[in-house]
């Protein structure tokens, strides 16, 4: 499934506009040169919107949050749409926290091509009562499948909801990604980079819903590669990007 | 020592609301996750008040301080400190930078858990005459027991001052921790890095002098381990991640 | 060339200040000290501009520029001219955004030592026409020599554009650097870290030109050892600092 999607992000090489935190800046946009696009992270809010206006496609993801943060995130989402580019949402920690559970429902009046969360954060969007203190997730992903189902109807937006095995669902559909490795758990970043290799994918043509599902099949298989040799989380990394420069599709195929 | 620490730390996986440094916000979260922790970093003031209410422990790291983020640093800690949580300080360049030096000493009145810096900061944090540029320790670590002895005492923390020899005191006992490697001095934010850990260690119950130590005995022998094998400061830092996450109580003691 | 160069390096030791972009940060501290350079990144106004002052060079990377950063990079630098200290700017993308556009031409008036950019970059700099989607080179570098030549007579700086062939000149003589490996391009971040080792290079006495062009062959040199072990993208980065750390001027006379 994920081969021919692959092959067209190589054809592609699409530049992504990454509004994203602090925290993962780096391993996201070393994550997306692995694959062949082009990261750019551009946060002053006037060049915000001039550039996400030039990229193929925006990412939002609210992991370090600040209110300058968000006029940037604002401003490039309303230049993104006005210019036919989608836009990617990673509502990192929505729920437990206000501001930001605040900013994501504003957001999602801006019809997402994509949100990308985990158990608790797809729940607290579709304002389904969630108890979480963030970033990780406490329920199991299918506990979510009914939320994903609902918010996916209620935006338009494919919702993908990660955990040992991701869903993938545009409210009619529902494609099921297992896969992975433990290891990507203990290192910071790889469900970020996920989300901005989702946004990559959204600048294809062709079914969204397959797209995404294959940009999560091609990040854990990337990861059951590079988990094969780690000597734990540290050398998982560096692995990890070698294994994602080396997919090609037609080994995959 | 640091055996019965570790097997605390393992059980209970605090989560460590980080508020750190821009160079080093990466590799503190993956050191944490390494040891089996959970790192956040929150940093719009109105959340981070929120959210070192939830988190088990809080990290002051004033390396990249800006107004805005010291507002959210504040917010933290007088949260935290109603909640009871414990706070860390990483007292970076302080002494060197007025700003800096300003906002440390107002934080010193909400009395951290642990203070951990170098010579230069530590003498620095306690009015002691000092000359640096900044970042690099220019004292021998035994220079500053009696400034940490002044400052524990003054401030009620534990005091960690690290060097080739990492000195912890509470202003009554001195605990000593030789080891570590020169290459970790060749790597960006192993400083830093166990400033976040012994900020998850103050989350332990028990002594807080001997968990700190074992923060930084535990971070030293990670680094030992991982400089047999590396080949240079590059190849460090991820066996280093590998090294932490495999330290177990029971091949310890 | 560059062996005498790296040998001043080595005696110096420099302490460059860098106002660089959010997600090089880490990356650059460790290129720096890899080499056996000191980096600090210190960015609330009131202390970078004390700070530039301490510093033996400072460097300016406008890659994630706010009005904010803005306001502490103009300090840095207005602080960094009265007290004597070299400065050097990467323009990363300007031309294809107005702020940082506006910005770097405002900075240019400064005078400074060493400007490092791309074809796009340099071209944009000296107001040629250009066309650009931001931090990719989309013409050869030779193109940019006519520009570079231009920029160095106005400003006074030693240009450096850099691509598959790095040229550098004074705006009388101009000197071509090859190698390094196409792989520094799979890593974010290897350009910024070389207007970091550029910016420590300012720092020597000497020919400004030919320190210039020696750090831009110490890191290909580093790059093409570094390949040479290298899986992919993700293991290259901890290889090429490992081979930073052991270039000798001895062994490469």
């Amino acid at each position: 499934m994920a081969a021919p999607s692959l092959n067209l992000f190589h054809q592609a090489s699409p530049l992504i506009h990454c509004l994203t935190n602090d925290v993962v800046q780096s391993f996201t946009a070393n994550v997306l040169l692995a694959l062949g696009a082009s990261p750019a992270m551009v946060i002053e809010p006037s060049e915000a919107g001039e550039f996400s206006a030039i990229a193929d496609a925006v990412l939002i993801n609210v992991g370090t949050l600040t209110a300058a943060r968000s006029e940037a995130m604002l401003t490039a989402v309303k230049s993104a749409v006005k210019a036919g580019r989608p836009w990617t949402l990673d509502p990192v920690a929505v729920g437990a926290l206000t501001f930001r559970s605040d900013f994501c429902q504003q957001l999602l009046e801006y019809r997402p091509a994509v949100v990308r969360g985990n158990t608790s954060e797809i729940m607290a969007l579709a304002r389904q009562t969630v108890s979480g203190r963030g970033v990780d997730s406490l329920h199991d992903s299918s506990a979510a499948l009914e939320a994903a189902t609902l918010l996916a109807k209620s935006t338009g937006a494919v919702i993908a909801v990660t955990g040992e095995i991701d869903f993938i669902t545009d409210g009619l559909r529902i494609l099921a990604v297992p896969g992975g490795s433990a290891l990507m758990t203990r290192v910071v970043g790889t469900g970020c980079a996920l989300s901005a290799v989702v946004a990559g994918f959204t600048a294809l043509p062709g079914d969204r819903l397959i797209h995404t599902a294959s940009a999560c099949r091609l990040m854990s298989l990337a990861g059951e590669k590079a988990a094969a040799t780690a000597g734990g989380p540290g050398t998982f990394a560096p692995l990890f990007l070698d294994e994602l420069s080396r997919l090609h599709p037609e080994a995959m195929a």
